[in-house]
C-alpha cells in the first residue's frame, strides 16, 4: 500500500563507523519475527534526542529522557516492537529498567548509559523475561552492516522498513549519516516522532547535537500527520560516534552535517506518511502568505486532520468547501474568509474563498487522482508559510485499526 | 444505521400555534425530493439563535445574522437542503438575497424579517431560481401540524428525520417546545449545531429568549462531534411565538420553559449522533474531577475525535492505550498521568494509569459491544466536569463521505 515508497536498498545504505546493530527474535508478541534491536555505540560517542510531549508518555521514554539527562555517555539504545510498555504506572518503569540493566551487564556499563525504545500496543506488561532471554543474541548479532536488519526489527503495521542514507563533505573530509525510523498509525509527532534513529560518523559536541535534533525534527517528523494522535513513545535520537575521525565543530560544518541529517530525517519523515495506515495518497498541504508560522501551521493541521478532508483525497474528489471549512474552523480568529486562494499543484482552483472563474472540476480530479499532489493554501496576509506531509483516510485505516488487537 | 433512535412519530409532534410550516420539492439537488421548507411565524414573535463560528461561514448565516441583528420582528425562516451556499462569496450573497426577497414578497413583509438557511454541497452555486419556483407550493402548504415533513425537508445524508417536543406548565398555563434538526456529517458545533430550529408558544421577551437559545446549546449541540468538522452553516435558532397566550417571565417560569427548551435540544443534538454518517456506536464521554470545565471539554474531545479511539469503539476494542494516549496528548500541560482513573460503564479498568488489577478485558469486550455505552475519565485534580456525545468511525463513515458528490 505504501505511496511511492521506493524497497529498501540494504546497499545503499551506509555503515556508521561506530555504530552497531544486532537484531534478534525475542518473540515478544509475535512468535519468529525479529523484534528486538540493540544498537552499540563506540566509546566518545555523543547523542541528543526529543520526545514525545504526550502526558502519557511511556516507561521506556520517561527512562531514555532520565538516563540521557543524567550525562554519562551513553553505551547503547535497546529498542523492542510489539510492545509499547505505555499506561504500565510503576511496574512498566521497573521492567524497562530491568531491561537495561541486563544489557547494561552484557556490555560492562552503567545502567544509565542504556536508553530503553518501546513500540507496540498500548498498556500490556512488557515481557521483560522475553526481551532479556534475546539480548544474548542481539548482542552476538552487533555488526555495522545491519541497518536494513534494524529498520525491520522496530516496524509495527508498518509495510516496509524505513532507512535513508547520505554522504557530505566537511572541511575535514568526508562523514556518513544514516537514520532509520518507524510508523505507521498514531502519527502526529511533537516535538519527535514515533521511533527514528540517526547516526553521524563525525564528531559532534553534546549541545551542537542538540541544536541538529532540534533542528531536525523541526523540518521532518513534526511536519508529518496520519490521524493527528501523538502517540506516547515518540522519540527521535541523533548518534555522532566520531569514528570518522571528522570534526563538525564550526558553524560551515554544522551547518553542512544539518543539511544531511535534515536530509535524511524528511526522507524517513516523509516513508512514515508514504506507508501510513490505509494509506492509498500522500499529501503535501502547504500554507502561505500567513502572519506566523503558527498560524500556517494550524491552517495546515485543521486541513490534514479533518476526517471529510482525508475521505475526499481517498476518493480523488476535489471537494473544495470542505477544505476551506477546514481553513474556516482553525482557530485563527480574524481569518478573512474572502481573501484565500487554494491551488491543487498548479491550478488555482479558489480565488477570493469562491470557485475561480477558470477553474473546471475535471481538473481537480485529475490532480486528485495522482498518488501524490500539493494543496496549495494562500492566506493573503503575511509573508510566513509551514508546509505538512499527511495521507488519506481510507477503508484500510478503520479496518487495520478496528483489527489491531485482534 | 442510526443508533438506537426510534423512527418519528408525527402524532407526538406538538403543533405550536404561531408556527406554521410548509414544504415543496424544488429539485435543488434531487428531483423529487422535498428540499424546501418555510416556516412562518405570526406577529408577535420573537427569535434569538446562535451561528457557526467557522470563519468561512455560508451566505445564508452572515444574511441570516444580519437580518436578526437589524432588530426587525422576524416572519419567516427559508431553508433549503442540497446546497449549502458556502465558499460562493458575493454571489452567494446576492442568490440568499433573492431567496428571501421572494419569500418576502410572497409574505408581504420586508426581506429583514425573513432569514435564510441551507444546507447540502459546498461550493455550488445556489439554484436559487429552483427556490423562487418552489415558493409558492411551500407558501400554500403552510399548516402547524407539518413539523414531521419539515424534519424530513431538511435532511441531507441522515437516515431519519428529526424532531422532539415537549409540554411544561408555566404560572400562566401550559406552552409547548417542538423543535427540528438535521445532522449527519461535519458535526462538531462551535456555539451551535448544523441547522436546528426549535419553537415555543410561550410568550417570551427576545433578550430572555437570547439567554435560553445560549444556554440550550451550550447543554445540547455543543456537547457533540461526529468527526470534529464545525460546519460552515450551523445555526440553532429559537422561536417564540406567543400563541399559547401565556408569557415565560418571571425565573420560575424561564427556568420551567428552559429545561423543556434543554430537553429537546438535548434529544435533538443525540440524534444527530445517533444518526451521525457510518455511526454504529453511541457513546458519551464524561471527564470528572478536572480543575475546569475547559480542560474537561478539551480531554473529551480529544477522545472524540481520535480516529485511533473511534476505530476501537467500531471494533468494540476495549483499546484502553489509545484512551490514555488522547488524554495526553489533549494539550492540559500539567496533567499527571498517574492520577488518572477510567471506567467503561460501570467497570473501572484503569486506576492510577494503569490497567485496574481487576479488570478482565472480556469486561471491557462486553461493555463495548453495546450500541450505547459510558466512557468516564476521572482526573482527579478538581471538582469540574464535562460530558459529550459522539460515535465510532466505521468503513460506512469513509464509504459516504468518499462517495458523497458522487
Amino acid at each position: 500500500m505504501a505511496v511511492n515508497l521506493v524497497p529498501l536498498d540494504p546497499a545503499a545504505l551506509e555503515p556508521i563507523v561506530g555504530v552497531e546493530l544486532g537484531v534478534a527474535r525475542a518473540g515478544i508478541r509475535q512468535p519468529g519475527r525479529r523484534d528486538l534491536l540493540v544498537m552499540r555505540l563506540a566509546p566518545g560517542s555523543a547523542m541528543a534526542g526529543v520526545f514525545t510531549q504526550n502526558r502519557f508518555c511511556a516507561a521506556p521514554v520517561l527512562l531514555a529522557r532520565q538516563h540521557l539527562a543524567a550525562g554519562w555517555e551513553p553505551r547503547a539504545l535497546v529498542v523492542n516492537t510489539g510492545n509499547a510498555n505505555a499506561g504500565t504506572g510503576a511496574d512498566g518503569i521497573a521492567r524497562a529498567r530491568a531491561v537495561c540493566e541486563g544489557l547494561a551487564r552484557a556490555l560492562g556499563c552503567a545502567v544509565e548509559q542504556i536508553l530503553p525504545f518501546s513500540t507496540g500496543v498500548i498498556m500490556e506488561p512488557l515481557p521483560a523475561e522475553r526481551i532479556l532471554a534475546g539480548l544474548p543474541a542481539a548482542v552476538a548479532d552487533l555488526a555495522p552492516g545491519n541497518w536494513a536488519q534494524a529498520a525491520e526489527a522496530i516496524m509495527t503495521t508498518d509495510t516496509v522498513p524505513k532507512a535513508a542514507s547520505r554522504r557530505v563533505a566537511l572541511s575535514g573530509g568526508e562523514v556518513r549519516v544514516t537514520g532509520i525510523a518507524k510508523g505507521a498509525g498514531m502519527i502526529r509527532p511533537d516535538m519527535a516522532t514515533m521511533l527514528a534513529f540517526v547516526a553521524t560518523d563525525a564528531a559532534v559536541a553534546r549541545a551542537d547535537l542538540e541544536r541538529l535534533v532540534r533542528a531536525a525534527a523541526s523540518r521532518s517528523f513534526n511536519c508529518i500527520t496520519v490521524d493527528g494522535d501523538t502517540s506516547t513513545n515518540d522519540a527521535f535520537m541523533l548518534v555522532a560516534s566520531g569514528g570518522a575521525g571528522v570534526p563538525a565543530r564550526d558553524e560551515a560544518d554544522l551547518g553542512l552535517l544539518g543539511e544531511a541529517i535534515d536530509a535524511v530525517a524528511m526522507q524517513l519523515a516523509q516513508a512514515i506518511v508514504r506507508d501510513a495506515e490505509g494509506a492509498t495518497k500522500f499529501v503535501t498541504v502547504r500554507v502561505e502568505q500567513g502572519r506566523d508560522e503558527a498560524e500556517c501551521r494550524r491552517v495546515a493541521y485543521a486541513i490534514a486532520h479533518s476526517p471529510l478532508v482525508k475521505t475526499a483525497f481517498f476518493a480523488s474528489d476535489p471537494n473544495l468547501g470542505r477544505i476551506l471549512a477546514a481553513i474556516g474552523y482553525a482557530g485563527v480568529a480574524d481569518l478573512d474568509a474572502g481573501g484565500i486562494d487554494l491551488y491543487l499543484n498548479e491550478i488555482r482552483v479558489a480565488t477570493g474563498g469562491a470557485r475561480d472563474a477558470d477553474y473546471r472540476e475535471s481538473q481537480g480530479v485529475e490532480a486528485m487522482r495522482q498518488a501524490e499532489f500539493l494543496l496549495r493554501v494562500v492566506l493573503n496576509r503575511g509573508s510566513a508559510a509551514a508546509t505538512l506531509w499527511t495521507c488519506d483516510l481510507s477503508f484500510d485505516y478503520v479496518k487495520i485499526n478496528a483489527e489491531y488487537r485482534t
